[in-house]
Formats: C-alpha cells, sequence, structure tokens
C-alpha cells in the first residue's frame, strides 16, 4: 500500500468503531451525533471496555469483539492505552486511525518519546493516523464525519478541501464557510502529523476530483521540500491552495513554539516561496474562506481587467480604490459598450468603468443585468464583477425574486467572460437566498466589496503565476570545476574566478604578493586602482582596514600595499589590485542557505536600502531570468534602476541575466555551498560587473 | 432659529406629509410603510392632487388642505415643482424637508442653477432641507423614518449615528449594521447638501445625548474648515468619529467627480488632516460599522497593551500576527498572573500572553471566564481582550447557556479593566445570540479576530489622540514684520533673513555685489565656501547654473562669481557667499497652501528618500512641537536620525522646535503666503541650519 492509498482510505471508510466512546466525553458525543446525523451509511461500533450501552446504543468490550469489518478506527482512549489500541487493529487488519487523545509531541519530552514510539509503530505496520492530538476530518462530500467538535447543520458540500494545523479553528471555518454558503470537500484537523502529514493531505486533494481549491491554516511547515512538491504537482494540476500561514510576527513564532512545538521558519522566505510556488499567501480566516470560495467558483481569472457593474457610486468608489491597492485595472469602456450602455442608463448616468446604472434599478430591475450583457461584450476586459446582494430576507412573495434570478443566471451563464458577483458588505447568505440559489442555478456571491476585492486580486495573481509554471524551467547547470577546498571562507581572488567560470563578468584584478607586482598591475589597469588584502578565511576585509580605494599614483599604491599588509598580517597572499570604478548603482546580491527552505537568491539595492528600509526581494532556487527580472521589479528603490535621479537606466534583462547565472552557479555548487555573495555588484546600463565577492562553505 | 434648532427640529418632527406619495413609486411605498412599521408615533399625511387613495389612506390635494399641523414635509414631487412644493410650505410655516427628488446639482448646469435657487430660498425663508436626491433618515433611537429604501425589521436601536454621501451604500451600512448587532441612533443619506451638509449634521450628533460615536462615509470635504471644527467639537466631547472617506486612488477621485460634481481633495492631506483631528479613517465599510460598535460599546480604551485570552493556540497566533501590525503590544504576564493561571490551567497548557486556555473549555466551560478574571486583574495590561463567539443556533435547551452567559456577563461586569469581546470570524449575530444578549445583557462581540484588531488598534489611537488634544495648543505667533513687497518669489537672501527674525537658525551669508565682496567675505566664512545666484524672482537657481559648491580659494571664488553672473544674466543682485558645510542629514522642511485645507507643513529627508520613495510626513497648521516630534518619527528614513549608516543622532527634540517655528512663522504671514520652503536644513546632531530658503507669495 502506498501513502496516497492509505490517505485515501483513511477519508472512505465503510465502517466506523470509536474506542472510547463514552456518554460522559463531550468529544463522543459530538462526533457520534457527526456520524449519525451528516448522512454516514455504514456501521459506528462503539467500543467501551466497562458500559453495556453508550449513546443508546450496544457498546463492545474491544475491536476484537466487534460483529463486522472496521475501515476507521476513532481512537479516544486514554494516553497511555493509545498504541495498544493501534496493536490490536493492526492485528485485525485494520488500516486507517483518528487519534483524538492528546498527551504526545505537544507535552514535552515523555510525550515526545510515545508519539516517536507510534509513528514508528504505525510506519512498520503501515497503518494510517491522522493525530495524535486532532479532531479528526469531515469528509463533506461523502458525508463521513469522524470528527469530535459538533458540525452545525447545514453541511455544504463544496468543491473547497482545507487543511488545518489547528482544532479549534476548525469550527470557525465550518461556521464561516456556512455562513457565506461555500461548500466543502474535505476538512480536517491534523493534531500532531505523526504519521499522515500536511502535505500527506494535499497530495491526496490535488488528486481527489472532489477538490478544485486547497485552504490551508498552516502553524509551521514542517518539510518545506516535501511542502514545494506539492504545491508543484497542485499548480501544475491547475488546484490553487490559499493559506493563512501564522507567525508573521516574531512573537508569533514564539506563540506557535509554545503550541505544537513546530519551528516557525523565517517569515520573508516563506513569503518568498509561497510567490514563486503560486500559492497564495491571505493574512484572515475571512479572506482564506472568501478566496477558496471565489476560485471554486469562479476557477482561474484571465486577467486584471475589471469591467465593474454597480447600482451605486459610492460603492464604484470604494472598488476603484481598492482595484488600486490590489493592482487590478479599471479600464475605460470601449466606444460601442458606452453607446450602449447611454441607450439604456437614465439620463443623469454616467456610462463610466466602474459603471454606476444608478438608483433607477429601484424602479427597473432589470437595468443591472441588462448593463452586465453589455459590458461582458466590452473586448478590454478579461473579468466582470457585479455588485449585487443576495436577498436577506424571505419576501412574502418569492416567485418574483425566483423569476428575476432566473433571467439573471441566464444572462450571467451566456457572458462571454467570466462574471464574478460580489456583495457590497461581508453578512451571511441566509437560507432563503440559499434556497434561492439552489432552485435557480445563480452562482455564488463574493461576500463584500472589501474581502472581495482581495480574492479577485489573488484569483488573477495565481492565474498568472500558473501559466508562468507551464514554461518549461530550464536545465540544471552542469556543476562547475571547483578548485581548491570546499571549506572555510573563499575570499575574493578564488570566489572571483568561480564566479567568472561560471560566466558573470568580474572587475579585472591582479593578485600582488609585493609592491613592485603592484605597482605594476596599477599601471596595466590605469590608475586609479583599489587595493585589497587578499588572504585566505578573510570575510569582511573592510572592517579591518583591508581596502584602500582611489589610489592615483604609484606611490600610493606603494603606500596601500604596504598599509594593507600591515592591518591584516603576514597570513595574507599580498593584495588583489583593480581598477577603480566610478558611478552606476550598487546591488547586493547573493544566495544564502536557509536551514529550512534551501538555497535563497537574496537582491538588493545597496546603501540606505538594505541598511535602513531593508529593501530586498528573495527566490528560492532555482530560478529564471524572468523571475530574477520579476524580483528586481519588486524592489523598492526599483526607480533607481530605471533612471530615477539621473541615473543611468539598467539594462535589466542583462542584469537579470547575470544574477541569474549567480544563483545556478551556487545551485550547482550543491550542498556543500553555505552562501555566495557580490557585493557590490555595479550596474551601469547595460555595463554589470562583480566588483567584490564572497563564499562560505559550510565546513 | 439658528441652523442647531432646524437639525435638531428636522430629526424630530411630530408629523409628517409625504408630497407626491404614490403607489406607482417604489419609494414612496417604502418610506410610507417605514413610517408605518418602525414606530412613528405622529399623523403621516399623504399628499396627491390626482389621487384621492394612497397606500390605502385618504390622500390631500396639497398641504394646504391637510387637516392637521406638519412638522417636516418629504418631497417626492417632479423636479419642476419641488420649489412650489417648498413656497407652499414655507407660506403654512412648515419648516424642515427631506427632499428626495433627483435633477439637481448632480446633473449639470440646469441642475445646477435649479439647486443654486433652491438652497437660496431656503437660507432666506429659514428652511432646514435635507437633500435633494437623498434617501432621507433614519432616527432609530425614536423611531422616525422617513427613508426611501425598504428598511427590514428589526431596526436596532443604539448610539452610533451614520453620515452617508452615498444613497445606494445606506441599505449596506443598515445590513451590516444589523448583522452585527450594532444599534443605530440616527442614519442620514445627504444627497446634495444644497441646506444641510454632512458638518451640520456631525453638529447634531456631537449634540445628539443618544450618540456615541459617529460613522461617516464621505466622498468628498466640501468645506475642509468647517469638518475640522466640527471634528475637533467632537474630539472634545469625547465622541469617536470613524471616517469612510473614498477617493484613495486618483481613479477614485474621478469617479467621484463623476458621481456627485465634488472636487476630492488630495488624499496625503486629507489623511494627515483626520490623523490631527483625530478622525479615524478606515477602508471598508465593514471596518466603519465594526470599529464604531466596538467604540460604542467600550468606550475609549486606555493603553495599547493587550491581555489576550483564548481557548485556541490558532487564534492566538492570528491575534499576535494582528496585534504587531496595529502597534498593540501583548507583554508577558506578570508573576502572580502566571502563577494563578497555573493553577486552573490544564497540564498541557502554557500561561502565557496570548493566553491559550486549550480546547479543555470543552470539558469545562467556566475555564474561559475564570482565565479572564485572572488576566483582568494583572497589573501590565490596559485593555482584556477576550475571544468568544456567540451562539450561532439555539440550542435544545436554552437555559444552561443563559446562565453560562449570565455567569460571564458578572464577570465582564467585575474586571478592573476594560474587556473587549472578539468573535473569531466575522459571521452575523443571529436572533438566539440577540436575545441571548437582551435577556443576559452579555456585552457587545466585535465581528472577527481581522477586523477586530483593526478596530482595537483604531480606538487606542483615537484615545490617545483625546488625550493629546486635552493639552491646551499654545499662543499663536504674532504676524512677524516682513519688509519688502509680498509679492511673486522671495529669493534665498530675503526668505532667510525672514526666517532667522522667526528664530529659526540660518547659515551665516553676505550679499555680494562684486568679485571683490565675494573673495573679502569668503575670506571672513573661511574656505571652503559656497556662492549661489542672489537675484530677485528666482526660483531653483540649482537648475540655471545659479551655485557653486566646495570653493577653495579667492581664485575659485572670482571665477564661481563670473560664472554665476553670467549663467543668471544682469538682473542679479550678485552672489550670496556662504560656509560650505559638511556632513549631517540633509531635510526639506516647508509649508504649501492646500486649495481646500489651507497651510500644510510637509518634512521629508532630502535625496533618494523625496525623489524615489516619496518620503514625507504632511501636517495642518497649526502644530506645536510635540506633534511635529511625532510627525518625524513617521519618515520611513526616521532611523538616519537616530543615527544609522553611521550618521550622528539628530537632537529631535531641538529640529522640532525649529520645524515648528518655521510653520508658525508661516501661519503667522496669513492669507498672502502660497509657500515658505526650505531645501536642506541640515541636522548635525543638535546643530540645525537652514541652508536654502525660498518664499512664494499668491500674487
Amino acid at each position: 500500500m502506498t501513502a496516497g492509498e492509505g490517505v485515501r482510505g483513511l477519508f472512505a471508510p465503510a465502517s466506523i468503531a470509536m474506542v472510547g466512546a463514552t456518554d460522559k466525553s463531550g468529544w463522543s458525543v459530538a462526533t457520534f451525533a457527526n456520524l449519525r446525523r451528516h448522512g454516514f451509511a455504514g456501521p459506528v461500533h462503539l467500543v467501551n471496555p466497562r458500559t453495556e450501552i453508550v449513546h443508546g446504543e450496544r457498546a463492545y468490550r474491544s475491536l476484537s469483539d466487534l460483529p463486522g469489518p472496521v475501515d476507521l478506527v476513532y481512537v479516544m482512549v486514554p494516553t497511555p492505552v493509545v498504541l495498544d489500541v493501534l496493536k490490536e487493529g493492526a492485528r485485525l487488519g485494520i488500516r486507517h486511525y483518528v487519534v483524538l487523545t492528546a498527551g504526545f509531541g505537544e507535552t514535552g519530552a515523555e510525550g515526545r518519546k510515545r508519539e516517536e514510539e507510534l509513528t514508528a509503530f504505525c510506519r512498520a505496520n503501515g497503518l494510517t493516523v491522522l493525530g495524535p492530538n486532532g479532531n479528526g476530518y469531515i469528509n463533506a462530500g461523502a458525508g463521513i464525519t469522524p470528527y469530535g467538535l459538533p458540525i452545525p447543520p447545514p453541511l455544504l458540500r463544496g468543491s473547497v478541501g482545507v487543511v488545518l494545523q489547528s482544532g479549534a479553528l476548525a469550527s470557525s471555518v465550518l461556521a464561516f464557510s456556512q455562513a457565506r454558503g461555500i461548500g466543502l470537500s474535505l476538512l480536517t484537523s491534523m493534531g500532531n502529523e505523526a504519521v499522515v502529514s500536511v502535505t500527506d493531505v494535499i497530495d491526496h486533494l490535488v488528486d481527489d476530483p472532489a477538490t478544485r481549491v486547497i485552504a490551508l491554516f498552516l502553524e509551521s511547515i514542517r518539510r518545506p521540500e516535501e511542502f514545494a512538491r506539492v504545491a508543484r504537482r497542485a499548480l501544475a494540476a491547475g488546484k490553487p491552495i490559499v493559506a493563512l500561514k501564522i507567525g508573521r510576527s516574531g512573537l508569533a513564532s514564539r506563540t506557535a513554539q509554545a503550541h505544537t512545538g513546530a519551528l516557525v521558519g523565517d517569515d520573508a522566505v516563506i513569503d518568498a516561496a509561497f510567490r514563486q510556488l503560486g500559492v497564495i499567501r491571505v493574512r484572515s480566516l475571512e479572506d482564506l474562506i472568501i478566496t477558496a470560495g471565489l476560485l471554486a467558483s469562479s476557477g482561474p481569472l484571465p486577467g486584471p481587467r475589471l469591467g465593474v457593474v454597480t447600482p451605486s457610486g459610492g460603492a464604484s468608489e470604494i472598488i476603484a480604490d481598492r482595484a488600486e491597492d490590489e493592482g487590478l485595472e479599471l479600464p475605460a469602456f470601449a466606444e460601442e459598450t458606452v453607446a450602449r450602455l447611454t441607450e439604456i442608463m437614465p439620463d443623469f448616468g454616467s456610462p463610466a468603468n466602474p459603471l454606476d446604472v444608478t438608483g433607477y434599478v429601484v424602479v427597473d430591475r432589470t437595468l443591472l443585468s441588462r448593463a452586465l450583457r453589455i459590458v461582458a461584450e466590452d473586448p478590454g476586459i478579461d473579468v466582470v464583477m457585479l455588485l449585487s446582494d443576495l436577498p436577506r430576507a424571505e419576501p412574502p412573495d418569492p416567485e418574483p425574486v425566483f423569476r428575476l434570478y432566473e433571467k439573471s443566471t441566464r444572462i450571467i451563464a451566456e457572458s462571454p467572460r467570466p462574471v464574478v458577483i460580489v456583495g457590497n458588505v461581508l453578512t451571511d447568505v441566509g437560507s432563503f437566498a440559499r434556497t434561492l440559489q439552489d432552485r435557480t442555478g445563480y452562482p455564488h456571491v463574493v461576500g463584500g466589496i472589501e474581502h472581495g476585492m482581495s480574492a479577485i486580486g489573488a484569483a488573477v495573481r495565481w492565474s498568472a503565476a500558473r501559466e508562468r509554471a507551464a514554461v518549461r524551467p530550464r536545465a540544471a547547470t552542469p556543476p562547475p570545476v571547483v578548485r581548491g577546498e570546499r571549506t572555510g571562507v573563499w575570499a575574493e581572488h578564488r570566489a572571483s574566478a568561480l564566479l567568472a567560470e561560471a560566466g558573470v563578468p568580474v572587475v579585472p584584478s591582479e593578485l600582488a604578493p609585493d609592491e613592485e607586482a603592484a605597482v605594476a598591475a596599477a599601471e596595466r589597469f590605469g590608475h586609479p586602482v583599489v587595493l585589497k588584502a587578499a588572504a585566505e578565511g578573510l570575510g569582511h576585509k573592510g572592517d579591518v582596514g583591508g581596502v584602500r580605494l582611489g589610489l592615483g599614483s604609484a606611490e600610493d599604491v606603494r603606500r596601500a600595499h604596504r598599509e594593507i599588509l600591515a592591518a591584516v598580517g603576514a597570513s595574507g597572499l599580498g593584495t588583489l589590485v583593480q581598477p577603480q570604478r566610478e558611478g552606476g548603482v550598487e546591488l547586493l546580491a547573493g544566495v544564502v542557505r536557509d536551514p529550512a527552505w534551501g538555497l535563497v537568491l537574496a537582491v538588493g539595492l545597496g546603501g540606505v536600502w538594505v541598511e535602513v528600509l531593508k529593501d530586498s526581494v528573495l527566490r528560492l532556487l532555482p530560478v529564471d531570468a524572468a523571475e530574477v527580472r520579476r524580483a528586481l521589479g519588486e524592489l523598492r528603490g526599483a526607480k533607481l534602476l530605471t533612471g530615477a535621479r539621473g541615473t543611468e537606466p539598467a539594462d535589466l534583462d542583462a542584469l537579470a541575466e547575470v544574477i541569474t547565472r549567480v544563483a545556478d552557479l551556487a545551485g550547482a555548487l550543491g550542498d556543500d555551498l553555505e552562501s555566495l555573495e557580490i557585493n557590490p555588484l555595479l550596474v551601469r546600463g547595460s555595463r554589470i560587473e562583480a566588483l567584490d565577492a564572497l563564499v562560505t562553505w559550510r565546513t
């Protein structure tokens, strides 16, 4: 049995046993009620060695006593006997378990040992276990609900798969999804992930035909490489992942550690990783579910140009503000669109995008739909956004409302472009509205302009990320020939040689063992020149008096050579002589190893930009030049590269190519590399040159 | 009758006439139903010259035919006859009107003329009119609802007063307030503000005992000075104003113009004005109502230190992230708090802030309240935040729930610190939850962590703004003696003299009419010196070759003098000689006249900070040094002033004092001033010096 088969089986049992079932436990009561209430068709066996009747039904003494086969065991016994239950189950050939019981890895050294034992036993015996210390799951699609907290009806079936590294928030997610009329395929509360991990469940959801979108609540990403793998699979399969990853603040990291014992990685790296992997990062539970709900109903959105149809000027203006925040465009309507809108609009209206069809909708209820039909045919837009609330209460005579919505439904269905319907404010979708949608097929309505615009922005960005991912990555760079031992710190002359071999333009330099050699080299380059200490293992040579700039004469060179040798000691190889460069913009381009995510490329502008503004962009390796080009555009100081303050505009394509070579080199150097840094990387138009470099190895 | 009396009367009529009432108009049907359904106790007279029965009741031919006195007329007649109705009403002594009819200022030149006529007539005859082109108002406190769109029951009474420059959004605000269980005192849909303006209504709400918080939706601020006046009154009265001001993006400004014909001012100035006036700016309708609802229920929050009590680790971590965004603090609990929490918490819990009392609440429902009681007594916190959702559905037996909430209510009431209760996610407060709160007195529950944290942050900032406002502003600077004509552009030598007289330190300088004088001045200052063109009316002298830096010898000075005169022509007065300054941080400090808000102080760092990052802070005049000090801290490059990159830390108090003098001078110069700018203002520790200055006058 593969891991995938195990997980598939976990979520699709035909019969369930609850071991440790008791009327005294709220969890047991809730789990049993959930299974009975939400449509589980198979037998539910109750196991309790000390009571004959539990939840009003016959209980058995042990798994071995059960009258029929069991596909899944829901374990609620005290911590010390959890493993015994698994052992008994394994003997009986039962493969799938949910362990609700706490007292494992989350509780210190003894608990961790207990959890390791459990993991080892399950791996050795091929058991698939969700938990421990987790509430279980809700397979809404199939009506299978071995879940330890109450699930208030109605349980809405849909295509959003939810994976949560938090038990208590599952109830909030359920409540909010229900309030928004967003149906789920599967919801899992992961617990300690002793056996089945978040990535195992994502893997399953990528293959699950009932799931179109995956929503995650993450406290920590335990295995980044595994996460990257499943995220790429999801993107390739066209299933968006939306994630609320907490621990943005330093404090939150501390909290997460207290809570789960999991390490929370550096947030900026996670941000970069998510962006590259096409994972949509959101900042609230509302955005998590609303964004997933939009993507589940609309699928990918083809582009950022919105045509907006509203019955309100005020709302149009809120939408315009939010569109700008989200990088969405509201292009002017085509001439023909304006002409057609003018025909149907009242005189006091203005046929512009965003369109306010005016309060005249009170008089003519079809006005909004007719305007929608016209805007949807505008050649300059990618997506139509219709602002319209579902009714909050059932009217005395609902039939005209049904007819109106049937008509709107037809118009929306006929639109040549995707139509996203958004309500004004975030309120619940009531039972009448749900009935209305069920009866007429009227589409999903996104919850309010504020969260709706975030969701549309995210959906557009996801669609673009998906298109980019469809372009094949280029072949890996062959490992370079590295002369010399891969240990410690490689000073500039060796680091630069390595870069030059990899095709990175490096400022010319000569190693000068003595004064005479330095003077001769300076003559060859032409004054002024730069002298630097050339010593193995010397990192920041500027800090120890190992750099002299602007040397204009032979005399200057001699003195500088002597001073540098005096400053760094006899360990040196002499000095490195280079021509002095003037002007341009200085960048910092480096690759460092993140303990969780591996090699990460960091690019920033020098000076105040990194020191005061912390202005840098990160990318996980590997990257291609297009990705580096996008990264450069994200720098806050990007304008300096395009000619602000009188600087010469940089050749950004050439720059991206050079940085990509640095990244490729780092990637090709493999596991020995700790970091590779060029500082500064000088850019003057299309002339790009590494002026200094440093390589550090892991040993 | 004063304007205030007129507005008070507008919102408190004892009898209402609907002129133009007809069964054919949705507005008429809705208005009549609203008045009948939501508790209006007085008579409602219907006027229609052509129909005897309207809305099932007798209609009269005209206002003159009505059988009793009328306090308010709701006008729905066609545009051309609106003024006739007002004239008839005025003859009958009727003072108050709501005009629903459109076709006035919002529809072009003819409509504007019609509106001016209406305004003039009303002013001349002392009529108070809401509208035209507005839906009316909802006085929820008194149950008076002359309002043209349906108001779905229940209409919740409360203490949030809402003023909207948008008709259509009123329904969204109503729906959302109701969904959140937030009661309103008054809601007005302003229309064109031909007579009664937004600021008139705010003035009324400041005096209205039923209103604790004022919520605004603003498309434009038509009279900024008036707005500033009422905002200061509200702050002094302890009534927070929360505002959603649209037009953040350029595009939105355009839209607003199309929609209302109102000018939308520069958004950065509005941002600065709001901050100074203690107006809380929000970005969504949800934040508008949620923030107002929090402030209405909790009042001011004394400080930023939160003690957080939750039943969920995941939620704690979301709260920690959001607290950081909002500048809120989560201090470690005091030792005694930790000891007391340890006693009641399960072993696997961790008694830290934010507190996760763990899923054990499922077993012990009193755990959360008991933890709250302990945290509320921690000496290091200002506010307690309790994460707890109201029940979504009515349980089969509600009595135990009532008892539980009664107990919690008592514990919350006994807290020595304000307790803010926040739900996990933003869902509706259902009818059972409303009943529960009515029966037990359980406080308002803020809608979800995401918007709740924004609201708490805003409430804390508002409370701080209120405290600052309580400090009396210092006396105005007496007008300075200004030598010379207040016209055109004053070049550096005259601008500097003006600054120096106002106590602003200015770099020494001498006007040199010829080469010899320049050389002599340079000798006196000591080399190197700076030479600048001294010519009346010359603004940016650097741009025309009018500045020479780093002149190290008499020869340099002579050449520079000749070149400058050649560059700027014979119109000059010669050159200005100054000692050259080195090092330090360059600032730009200026006062400019905003067409809407008057004089605005702008402070920024030089170089890339203003050119690339647009990093500047704005303040309306007058300002005191404390406000300038805070403004300096808001600069993104503020770290450069505190010693980043090896700069000497600036004496920020001295700097704020100098900039305040510049602002005071500008304020004292009065209406003739267009702008006054120091660029650069050099800061080296406590040495602050204006190196160049420019004054431009309005004529």
